[in-house]
């Protein structure tokens, strides 16, 4: 557990994120919760129509207290949040893979954030924009401004869902592997594998005429803290 | 898309499965699906108890064609899923970040595997035994033989839970970004930034003794197939 980490406003445990196993590991101030956010892609929005769970990745972005997904009019999935039901979106970040001396308590290092909450959908161009701006520098920071803004048509193409980020929940487990006391003795070798998600070398589209040179914030971008 | 692939077995589709969108983006071989499975490290497990969704993340294994969710007796996900309800697991695979020249074109290549289901409890040892060494093998290859098995009393301390591998399908996106016909002559540079899940150099546990070498699979291990 980082100890070092400052907690900034807390985000008042409900009964959905009140972890009721290894308590420890629950934190739930906005500073943990949103760094967690800002350093993920993709996230996991669960969501049940008929009593059928679907679990579906997306994009999205964070403004503030607010968490946006959004897509085409046509997705299921948007269409059935847009309805007002509940909606369990998770980010996690893997970190490491824990190597024990058993079986039983190999583990993985990583940190995760559930939200629970229903969406709403944007309505207003100017919150919409913002939305998009949001996506749009979650995937790459600096981005935005470079290129081509949404056109009126694109805006209107675009259906966003906002949910506020105010029941929310992060989990984070790091360092070694915890083994069983006469464990220790094995003659195994144990520790952490960590993992990062690294950038490699970015592939300029085949339609890119070579006058145009890479900018400096995707050289630079690194997303992964680990 | 890769088109290279070759489709071993269907997993026919079903209306939950059948992509309403894009659907050229959808596969339904177990082969494809398979992979996917293998290449992920963290499942995110989708399930509604009274009307409210959840979405965990958790490791998981394959063994032929069944998936494995394992925990505690305690978990509230696994108490939940042993009812017999249906469940959604996702594993999600980011290759990479596309950017167009348009704040709307920007996507992410990735490769994703839906399941559903309804999860059984698995009460037989030797199914429980097979599946706590996929659990560990899918963690890392070549672990289980080396580390120390399950006790009694561990084996009877995990709940397992098994999915069949017969509703699913799995979602990829490849390539470059894909602009509008007029924004090609804008002067941005566009692409693809590939993302990898890469592993660090270990960190051996504080008490491990000097004497014991990293074994070779742990050293050549590679997750990402990006």
């Amino acid at each position: 557990m980082p100890s070092t980490e400052k907690p900034v406003e807390s985000l008042a445990p409900t009964a959905r994120t009140t972890l009721k196993r290894l308590p420890k590991r629950g934190m739930y101030d906005r500073s943990n919760v949103y760094e967690i956010l800002d350093e993920g892609v993709v996230c996991h929005v669960g969501f049940s129509v008929d009593q059928q769970p679907y679990v579906i990745p997306t994009a999205y972005g964070r403004s503030g207290d607010c968490l946006y997904i959004h897509g085409s009019p046509a997705s299921r999935m948007l269409r059935s949040l847009q309805d007002g039901i509940e909606v369990c979106v998770t980010v996690t970040l893997l970190d490491g893979l824990v190597l024990a001396r058993s079986a039983f308590h190999h583990s993985m290092n990583y940190r995760s954030v559930v939200v629970f909450g229903t969406a709403t959908l944007v309505e207003d161009s100017a919150h919409k924009l913002e939305a998009l701006r949001s996506f749009t520098e979650h995937i790459m920071p600096g981005r935005w401004q470079e290129v081509r803004q949404p056109s009126p048509q694109e805006l209107a193409g675009t259906l966003v869902l906002a949910l506020p980020l105010e029941e929310a929940s992060a989990k984070i487990r790091t360092g070694p592997p915890i083994d069983d006391a006469d464990d220790y003795a094995l003659p195994v070798w144990a520790g952490v594998v960590p993992l990062n998600l690294a950038p490699l070398a970015p592939i300029p589209d085949p339609q890119l005429p070579e006058t145009i040179a890479l900018p400096e914030y995707i050289q630079h971008y690194r997303k992964s803290s680990n």
